[in-house]
């Protein structure tokens, strides 16, 4: 049996859930508080000491972190279904895929964070808050946290966040001119990359331009993959139901 | 025949020149000047529209860009001398560690430019900046250019930096503990990840920590890995020489 040490809403946990659910995988799932930075805790520092989730641990014990590696992991280890392109250089182009997505993080998280992290941090005290970001080991999420506890972004930097998450969209539409899925014909790890990232524009971030008008193929794949069982069960739901 | 655009001293170059030379891959090497901005001349936008080096063109005429997702490309397609482990929990731990030297690029970056586009930049007009900026399609490299052109880094960000590359030594050390190579005991594309880090950091940055006191494991290591034929034959040479 797995364990999946996880957050409902966070981006990475939930690619990590789609995969386990396309594979037929079986976990049992224990939530990180982020906001109560759970994920500082010196128990869970004991499990994963980079302090982030998700942290997958096998059945053997042993344990995984960072959502691409557990995914490729899992599709190495359990071929079936298969989730990655069958040849060499369609591999690559999904790694460069997760890795695009991966690089533009920071965008999503300015809308993320509004719903977590900076409610909560905006009520600590200057104390609390020298005091959480001692716990944070590396400057960029420093920043971040100091931006939902203090700073909140601006308008214009919501704006650039906008367009550059419209420009990930501009890149989906253009693959899927040419194949069914984002990298050839078979949905794989590209595809889920992308799902927490396509899952937030659409409900909240720049729903006009998940239109089938603005984005008729990326309207139409995103139809596609939310009927996927794999998606329901991976529980990819609004970051403002109860869950 | 495959053909290499890419710098002698950029550190992802650096990478795939390493992996292509331990396959004995032949290549004809096409020189991308940073300083004169030619990763974003319009003929090269051409070959990758993202405006990054190494670009590899391979034999059939496609290409791939990305050192991470070059490397394990010709992992998987050229598979003798294997550069990953044969296990799919250890390929894990290599992309992992990959990813780890890869996010901290930025601190490698603050030394290496001195050299280069600092040199260049630093004597640009403001309209000849502006111009410059325009041409970066990322806000990350621009505030990176901006910072070689205009504000060289504090010496606390300098030393920040240095801490933090202290600490890629230590987990080096740490994992040398265990196995011969920082991924069990082969030589994989996790120790050339980090190379480019190490010679700076032997060459210039901190020597001192690279000294058989501070951390034995990699000092023998370092030794080991330039010893091999490829280490030459990829020409990681001094940021100084005249190459």
């Amino acid at each position: 049996m797995f364990i999946l040490h996880h957050g409902w809403r966070s981006s990475a946990s939930r690619r990590v859930r789609l995969c386990l659910a396309e594979k037929g995988l079986k976990f049992e799932s224990v939530l990180v508080d982020l906001t109560k930075m759970e994920q500082h805790s010196p128990e869970y520092l004991k499990l994963n000491p980079n302090g982030v989730i998700p942290l997958l641990i096998l059945p053997d014990g042993r344990s995984l972190y960072e959502s691409g590696t557990i995914c490729e992991y899992l599709d190495e280890t359990y071929p079936e279904p298969p989730l990655r392109p069958d040849d060499a250089y369609g591999r690559a182009e999904m790694r460069n895929w997760i890795r695009y997505a991966d690089e533009r993080i920071g965008n999503l998280i300015i809308f993320n964070w509004k719903h977590s992290i900076a409610k909560v941090a905006s009520k600590w005290t200057d104390a609390e808050l020298a005091e959480a970001m001692k716990k944070i080991p590396s400057k960029e999420r420093q920043q971040a946290w100091l931006r939902a506890a203090r700073q909140p972004y601006t308008a214009e930097e919501e704006n650039e966040a906008r367009r550059k998450l419209t420009v990930m969209l501009d890149k989906m539409e253009s693959n899927l001119a040419q194949h069914a899925w984002l990298v050839g014909d078979r949905y794989s790890l590209a595809d889920i990359a992308v799902v927490p990232f396509v899952k937030r524009m659409d409900e909240e971030i720049i729903p006009d331009e998940m239109s089938a008008a603005k984005h008729p193929r990326v309207h139409a794949w995103w139809q596609k993959l939310q009927a996927r069982p794999a998606f329901k069960e991976a529980r990819i739901e609004s970051f403002t139901s109860t869950l």
